[in-house]
């Protein structure tokens, strides 16, 4: 998506460790403009696959999972990062953040995560593809269909998306960052 | 808002403790139409005020307040409750939480709060008013102004409404529950 290229040349930051720091659109402030086209492109991508609901991750994930969910009509879900007093009885998977250097643990409610659930899941990041290990796994334990994982910004140099295509999962990445270099960023096509 | 108002009587539980339970559409699977149609009475109700940036926090806000910003070509800031790593000049508020017992704190950029920004703040719940407090205070501190602050659902039993507008805070809430009983929601209107 090349409008999401500029912008992340224009204002993104590379950091040490392989850190990407796009706060000025995506991460902090965000630009629901932006996140509307990103929604656009997502489902331009998936237009072959049906899904009944979208899946993110609380927080970064919520903004283009929502507009996805505008666009097409589906009910959005986002899997939190804490269990809530509201919620007693979910699906949990084990995640290790490689940029937090920590472990954390996902719950999505079995309230609102189906056996047969078709679902299309929308991130942020792809860096690791720990955390969309997780929630493959999540949508394993409830016996529902994971049909593709859109994410905004893929870090090529890193391993999730591999991992996650040898388990047959179908990933599409708006903005594929193959390496950095000082303030550059070289995208793959 | 009278749609948002079936919809809590019919998919909304009162727990006890004063917790109102509707992760069916605002807190854990959302409804993206429904969070478009909030987002059009928000800025319905503040027409008359000039605001440049729409201000929400993690999780729950940033649904409603992405359509804000989506329909008014507006940008939108989410505060953080943990300081990420690409984060290194933060507002920071501390906020003790009556319904979860425990303080925490919260975190905005210098990079994206302003002195002379005019924010409207979204979220989803006003209950005793700490979190808005303590953005409020953010919001302060970096001389901002703030021109209002929107709620999806305000706990009118509790203080919250009651403690911002004694401070000359404009508060608008979309669905304002008075009691409950039960199963029933009784409404202010």
């Amino acid at each position: 998506m090349e409008e999401l290229k500029q912008k992340i040349m224009a204002e993104g930051t590379a950091m040490t460790g392989g850190i990407i720091k796009v706060d000025s659109f995506l991460n902090h402030q965000i630009d629901p403009q932006l996140m509307y086209r990103a929604a656009q492109e997502f489902i331009k991508r998936f237009e072959n696959e049906d899904y009944n609901k979208i899946l993110t991750i609380e927080a970064s994930g919520i903004a283009p999972a929502i507009m996805v969910g505008f666009i097409t009509g589906k009910p959005v879900v986002f899997a939190k990062k804490a269990i809530p007093k509201t919620m007693n009885d979910a699906y949990v998977s084990e995640i290790f953040s490689f940029t937090k250097k920590e472990s954390r643990t996902v719950y999505v409610s079995r309230e609102f995560l189906k056996k047969g659930d078709r679902i299309l899941f929308i991130d942020d990041f792809l860096a690791n593809g720990d955390t969309a290990m997780g929630i493959s796994n999540i949508i394993k334990f409830a016996e529902a269909e994971l049909v593709g994982m859109g994410f905004i910004i893929e870090k090529s140099f890193q391993q999730g998306a591999k991992n996650l295509r040898e388990l047959g999962i179908r990933v599409e990445s708006l903005a594929m960052i193959e390496s950095t270099e000082g303030d550059q960023f070289h995208f793959r096509n």
